[in-house]
């Protein structure tokens, strides 16, 4: 073979690193999960007589939440629920909305409620949250199952918020001990970030929260042996931010221009993806990572809410 | 003068180490703050007639719930507040007790209402705490405030725990900036170290909450520019625990045998005082330090929610 075919080293382009990490594979698991709930809501009709219902209320056109109600609407389809629809125009009052509230609380087919958010701002989304019944609060939102959330005590919350619980149900299907680790959390939102760290907290992590106020923040997030990142900013996590054989969640979607993508954007995560993978020992990609677990959390919810209303186990 | 009057540098006893961190005052802060609120009480009676009213209720006979509810009503009697006391038996009935408090939560002179904690056995904590008007929940412990204190949102708690609020009070008193800090919160309780851990985030600090999980405490509490400890093991945190310079809200009240003293024991913290006050910048002593600012934060809280009544800012 003549010499040109061997390109000089100088001018190889250097060789792609694999991997190091464990790919720990939102798509599978959750496809798992809605198996296993599909199978137990046969289950739940054929002994109990019980079809797990769940509601999404959608209220105006935006289109990310339309997309998000859709995907909710088929899955839940798909696993045998009974399904409620309700859509209200973006101006609706916000009595509308509570009389639609209260008729989804009163509607013994529905176990499950959903309001998606965010509401119009006229409307108030605390108001809105505090009005689903707690026995059928799916998201885990109104502040009664924060609250118990957040205590030790004899009540639990009927629900837990989807994404966080998605977090914590990754770790587990993965192995990942989380008892006596450190964890960090990055970003405190109401939705993901302060109900993932009582999460680990109840699991007995050791749990640091941090933040954008947060002073030299790759020292705080270098020290956790499992991370959550939930900040939403586009790769701000680098790779010599992650502890070697750290352990690594990453809530973040945002969209980052990209000229080669047909959108002219792609989605990442809040975490550099090449980099983290070199560095920790599993994580989650962007997409396909915690984005699919958050509908089967849903769906999981609902279940467990449906099985309460009549006592089951 | 004979030699012998000066006893020699090899038997003279090494002397005690001049402690050097500030001492953070909880009877003077707590004086300085119950001067404000008399006043207070004074112009509202004077501007708006109105009498901020406390109720306390008992169950049981438990001394030292009984001894904390004596300085609670003589706190109130001092600071010119109105003062309701509901002492029930040990064995009454849920209902009764639930009856009371909603008599208590239906008398326009009462603002505030305090249960006495621990309940008997037989009565559920936390159906009497959610049964306390949200409006009157001057220990901030129901769980609708406790999910409010735990998220960022529009509606703030009506009342926030008397203790953790003292820790943060006694810091800003002391001119400390909690910003952008490592707190560390030893302790997961309810009443102090969950409802603390928010409070310093709601101040940007970066709380990181460990316990009896935690793997290697003292490098955990070591990172701490700010440390509040809040589990009730006897002077459990040593000076070498302590990151120089630090301050340190000692939350702890243990009791330690002491067989120089007339009952045979002595209060302590849950750091061993004399190390801390070797290291740290500034520091609560036990008894004196936080121990005071709970009955006059119970006071601010009142009157918080008195002037909440009637709207006034």
């Amino acid at each position: 073979m003549p010499p040109e075919c061997y390109p000089s080293a100088a001018s190889e382009p250097a060789p792609e690193p694999e991997p190091k990490a464990r790919r720990i594979d939102g798509k599978v698991i959750s496809a798992a999960i809605k198996e296993e709930i599909k199978e137990e809501v046969q289950k739940l009709m054929a002994e109990h007589n019980l079809q797990p219902g769940l509601a999404c209320m959608i209220v105006g056109e935006r289109k990310d939440s339309q997309s998000y109600v859709k995907s909710k609407k088929k899955t839940a389809g798909e696993l045998g629920f009974h399904s409620v629809d309700v859509a209200l125009p973006a101006d609706v009052t916000q009595e509308v909305v509570l009389a639609e509230v209260k008729k989804l609380n009163d509607d013994p087919a529905v176990h499950g409620i959903l309001v998606q958010l965010p509401l119009p701002d006229h409307i108030d989304e605390e108001i809105i949250l505090a009005a689903i019944s707690l026995e059928k609060d799916a998201d885990g939102f109104s502040p009664v199952n924060m609250g118990r959330l957040c205590m030790k005590g004899k009540l639990k919350p009927t629900a837990v918020p989807c994404t966080p619980k998605g977090c914590i149900e990754m770790l587990d299907r993965m192995g990942v001990e989380i008892e006596g680790k450190k964890a960090v959390v990055l970003g405190r939102s109401n939705i993901v970030g302060i109900p993932v760290a009582h999460l680990l907290l109840h699991r007995n992590a050791t749990v640091t929260i941090c933040h954008s106020r947060t002073k030299d923040l790759p020292s705080v997030v270098r020290e956790a042996d499992i991370l959550v990142a939930a900040v939403g900013r586009a790769e701000m996590v680098r790779g010599d931010w992650i502890k070697p054989g750290a352990v690594v969640i990453d809530v973040g979607i945002n969209s980052k221009d990209d000229p080669s993508k047909k959108a002219g954007y792609r989605l990442v995560g809040d975490c550099n993806m090449k980099e983290m993978f070199q560095v920790a020992s599993m994580a989650t990609p962007v997409p396909g990572g915690v984005g699919p677990m958050t509908i089967a959390m849903l769906m999981k919810n609902t279940v467990e809410l449906a099985k309460a209303s009549k006592g089951i186990a």
